[in-house]
């Protein structure tokens, strides 16, 4: 028979047991938040109709970019879910019996046909929360709180995370104030540095890319964004992006504007709204901004937990209100060794098109989404996840088979007390029996042999005390005569002893 | 703007909260189980390469038939999954380095792309645990303690479901002993009855086909397994299958050992070691059975939980030892209205052969898989399933707008007490809000306007109460005169009287 070669798409992975048992308790403790707020789950299918999930995959240019998908038995192109929003306005427009305000959430994984890199996969996990025909700044500030409470409770300290807050009203006021609003034009010209010198560039800027550049100021600094804005940058990598050639007024605004940070949510108010000027669509944004503050402030939201920031923009085009991101700003080494710090974990914002494309109207809906695998990446970084990889944790060793029936009923029988347990069911001596408890994490073994039967002893063997003491156990002789962590109890006094062991190490 | 229409593809569908809920508690119960018994989860993606997938999907014809399948940049062919052993198998081969025995569960949804029918859809969730590296059939037994285990855990009782069991190794054996052990030929003829009485038929027929044969015992009765053994059957379609034209002997050997059916599992194999004769498969096959028994008995699984039928083949052709299905024996009527036994929800057995397609090498392996869809619907016809919607146990209105902020702080304390609570969002009257939390199925709404914050009171309406009084609140005057259900209380007595509502719904 030709063999097949065992192997996965790239992009993808296999999860095994430790960070599956950590993803589920991380899922469950996040659904518990929602749930404290009354959002209620839904799930919809991974694959949709390709016109149905639309365009609005972020950073792609192509209509079907960035996608998984194929044609169907109709010759329709049907593909998987590169986002949990897109189906969401879907259900919304098929279903308007549904409760409203409809507040759901959904967690599950997403696709994405795009390049592969380490820690960026082709199918990975979101965690969404939305309210939908919600048209106030209250729910706005609803959502910030999930976001605070959900960080808490997954085990992100306060001072350790931060949620930013800003307005796409504010933004689009401030490219009002720069006559920018409806940019559409294009540049082009000679790239005028670095490797591609002298070579022609031609490109078209609108009003998002104006967006796009604040967008990446975290990546680039500030002397970056006025470069995009103005004549164009030389990346590292040698590649030149036109920039969007504004006018030296329009970029002092634009700065003037991202460099209204204070410390208090207020002052940031304040200075926002003079910022603004006679915008009304500024204003509108700097408003719900003060709802935004005064309802967190109310219930004890200060600036520990939630800022306005006006260089938040959140790529997404859209967003037509509030914005939040979720940050933790503790400080990790990149892979060039350099610190900075974690980053964004959690992302979202108002969006009140959500169903327009399929029925036209205007519903208000504000909400966000977790990265999933970031978050339980961070938990990691921060030594908060549980790295047991085992749910046994009783081992009942096979010495002898001829006493293979009383092994299961000893497992059996704890079992039936909620003791979660294994019988050795491979073949190999008592040696590699505990090794195999050993590379399972599992802490305690239980071991009888016909002596044991006949006296109705049995042997207990605490493995992780075992491994404190640096003991290696290689075969039957070894461990009858060290017996590291190792007694015998009475075979009526099993379940006790097991308990004793597993409170120590806080399992029950 | 065109507008796109909000429509699923066929074959999938939207689960919303009642139901998602309901799954989840049950996955949640049913994991338990599993861990219990020590097994530990993976998870492996969505996407894999087709010929990974191998050729293992029941009831197809072509190699790639019944897949999702697309090219990806290499013009490879990738798939959705059609089931979790196949990734199983995989991971097997990959990681050498997993411990053995890998006893590992998996849930998650499986796609098919065949044609989808009432409540049958073309992705659906399985539910698989199995055990690798394990060649005994203590294994298998312990397979069988599981899947019982499992029924009831999630609520279905002893008596309304049995697990039967049988073994390749007989059926081989039986086939052995009829000669048509390595059947491979071709029947052809002219059709003899029904509407296409006289067309010719070529049709290859080989030993997995008397297995199919047997397979179809419940649907087609034995006198039906008779015809497609012999000479063929039309069914009432009027569809003719030609037979397998086995010999007069053959055929009687197979009847005989189809009616080995006894209420003691000792019997049972008494009698097919009687008709087995001196087959050697035949022997392993009911030496396995009596070790299972063993166990079985020993354990306390009597023939009230397990029993052991020849007739249950399950039709996937790698299974190479017991195989075990779970049945819910209790009558539901079908869509003509016929009383039938619900069926089949639970099922599995032994795949020596899991990862020979790989590696070449023999690892044995047992284990079973839940249709998780199919169980949670036999729940619900037991009514065993809670079919609540909602999260939320309190649903704060909005009767002044002016209160807004103390409308949240209201919340706010509740959540901090551990009540998901929800402030109603959306505009509207007192009387809209209302009808909001009976739609969402809330238990209890808060009320609250100027007069009861100037007094430091609040009023509670117990809503299910309220519902159980026949009561129809449409609006602030009829709230005001009748208050179904409605009491005031002093606003720092609220925590209590919520509680003492929630306590009396079973909802803390």
């Amino acid at each position: 028979m030709a063999r097949t070669k065992p192997r996965l798409y790239r992009g993808f992975r296999d999860v095994f047991a430790a960070d599956v048992l950590a993803r589920n308790r991380m899922i469950n403790t996040v659904r518990q938040v929602y749930e404290r707020y009354g959002f209620v789950p839904l799930e919809t299918p991974a694959i949709e109709y390709v016109e149905v999930l639309g365009k609005f995959l972020p950073e792609s240019t192509q209509p079907d970019g960035g996608i998984f998908s194929l044609h169907n038995e109709d010759e329709e192109w049907i593909a998987l879910r590169y986002d949990l929003t897109a189906p969401l306005s879907r259900v919304v427009s098929m279903y308007p019996e549904l409760p409203r305000p409809f507040r759901r959430y959904q967690v599950g994984p997403v696709y994405r046909f795009e390049k592969p890199g380490p820690g960026r996969f082709r199918e990975f996990y979101q965690f969404d929360f939305d309210s939908v025909g919600v048209p106030r700044a209250d729910a706005d500030a609803e959502i910030c709180c999930v976001m605070a409470d959900t960080l808490e409770a997954v085990g992100i300290q306060r001072g350790d995370y931060i949620i930013k807050v800003n307005d796409r009203k504010i933004l689009n006021g401030i490219l009002e104030l720069t006559g920018y609003n409806n940019l559409d034009k294009i540049v082009e010209g000679d790239i005028p540095i670095g490797p591609a010198k002298g070579k022609p560039y031609r490109r078209q800027i609108t009003s998002d890319d104006i967006f796009r550049a604040i967008d990446k100021l975290d990546k680039v600094g500030i002397e970056g964004v006025e470069l995009l804005l103005t004549g164009g940058r030389l990346d590292e990598s040698g590649d030149y992006t036109p920039g969007c050639e504004l006018s030296d007024d329009a970029l002092e605004k634009i700065l003037g504007y991202l460099n209204a940070k204070k410390d208090s949510r207020k002052e940031v108010c304040d200075l926002l709204a003079e910022t603004i000027g006679d915008s009304e669509i500024g204003k509108e944004g700097v408003e719900e901004l003060r709802t935004i503050d005064s309802h967190l402030t109310a219930l004890g939201y200060d600036e520990s937990r939630v800022i306005f920031d006006p260089t938040v923009v959140r790529g997404l085009s859209y967003y037509t209100g509030p914005v939040f991101e979720g940050e933790l700003t503790f400080e990790v080494t990149d892979e060039s060794g350099n610190s900075k710090s974690f980053g964004s974990v959690f992302g979202g914002g108002r969006y009140d098109d959500l169903v327009k494309r399929f029925t036209g109207q205007m519903i208000p809906a504000t909400g966000a989404s977790i990265g999933v695998d970031r978050l339980l990446a961070a938990l990691k970084h921060l030594g908060r996840i549980d790295t047991k990889s085992s749910t046994a944790h009783v081992l009942v060793t096979v010495m002898d088979k001829n006493f293979r029936t009383e092994y299961h009923k000893l497992a059996h029988s704890l079992r039936q007390q909620g003791i979660n347990t294994e019988v050795y069911m491979a073949g190999g001596n008592i040696g590699k029996q505990l090794k195999y408890a050993d590379k399972a994490n599992i802490p305690i073994a239980i071991i009888a042999g016909d002596r044991e039967f006949e006296d109705g002893k049995l042997q207990i063997k605490d493995l992780w005390l075992g491994r404190d003491l640096s003991e290696e156990v290689e075969d039957r002789e070894t461990w009858r005569t060290e017996r590291p962590a190792q007694f015998e109890i009475n075979a009526d006094e099993l379940l006790e002893n097991v308990k004793t062991i597993l409170n120590q190490y806080k399992l029950l």
